[in-house]
């Protein structure tokens, strides 16, 4: 069976690999952070695809995942926050609306001296409930805001704010895990997904 | 603050509940399972009603949450596969297709000798991939779907087969955290979850 790797040290990326139920490995390279674009689907494809390439140049064979997510409010990436003001600014214009979250996934397979590679990306809409003063202060007086891009993480303690989704959640946590069981399904052996162990 | 206790012995549901960022108690009294309807989202609301009051009626003071979830489909509920070809029976009638999950809730306040109580339900769409036969027969190797109403679980490896949802995802997975911490809100103080710590 092909080896996988998974161009990224994130260990909800690792749990979500989980769920395809393949064995795989961690292998995380410099690559240039570098963007050329402002669309916020194809700045992850861009991204995605250049963690991708970083690792794919260290291997001879293999199946590599590269993936990256943003958060997008109106076509605008939101980063990560500088400190309480750019968050209270982020979670102000969060609240009451809905916004997107995009992951782009690259996936490069080395085998017998060829390279192929397919990039994707995936948006899942977000619906974020209007949020009082008090429950503003309250969300950044904790630590969640200040190391995630838009000062939030769907899976923590803002989890309660959030009013629904449309799309895959998964997406939003960090792998639009759908979609690359299928794109890893058109581009590895059928004998990925159905040998017998 | 008032006592806030989880009528579920549920271990997702206790996850779920940190998100509130309200200290909980667990406890679990035995409740009568028998229903008197047929309409899923009823039936989670009364269940969720049975459970609450059997765990209020041992306690002089407090909030306690009772909560029941079902997966149905085209309006018929589907209880937990009795063997592997009731788990395909299931997951055949899933595949390509969406059905609702719903996760009824009943708050019993009990305070200064007085009982109020409040019952809601929220259903989230689930969209599941077509599968084809050799997905499906992998999927019933696994473990996965014999303990599950609907024969899956969100979180675990038939993750990779749902495309998408529109709602609450939490609510899917045990509870509607968003409308439970909405509901909380009314039902008890404000200091509640804005009381400095």
């Amino acid at each position: 069976m092909e080896k996988i790797i998974l161009a990224s040290q994130s260990p909800r990326r690792r749990e979500l690999m989980e769920m395809l139920g393949l064995p795989f490995e961690v292998m995380v390279s410099e690559a240039e952070e570098k963007i050329t674009g402002t669309d916020p689907a194809a700045v992850t494809e861009e991204l995605s695809a250049r963690k991708a390439a970083a690792v794919a140049a260290e291997i001879q064979e293999g199946i590599v995942i590269g993936a990256d997510t943003v958060v997008a409010l109106q076509g605008r990436i939101l980063g990560k926050p500088a400190d309480r003001a750019g968050a209270e600014a982020m979670i102000r214009s969060l609240q009451g609306q809905s916004h997107m979250v995009y992951t782009g996934v690259t996936l490069i397979r080395k085998r017998d001296g060829h390279t192929e590679a397919r990039t994707f990306s995936e948006g899942t809409r977000v619906h974020v409930a209007a949020m009082s003063d008090s429950e503003i202060q309250a969300y950044l007086d904790t630590d969640e805001p200040y190391d995630k891009a838009g000062a939030y993480g769907i899976q923590g303690i803002f989890g309660k704010h959030i009013a629904g989704i449309e799309g895959d959640f998964y997406n939003v946590v960090g792998l639009p895990v759908h979609r690359l069981y299928q794109e890893l399904k058109k581009l590895g052996d059928k004998q990925l997904f159905f040998a017998k162990k």
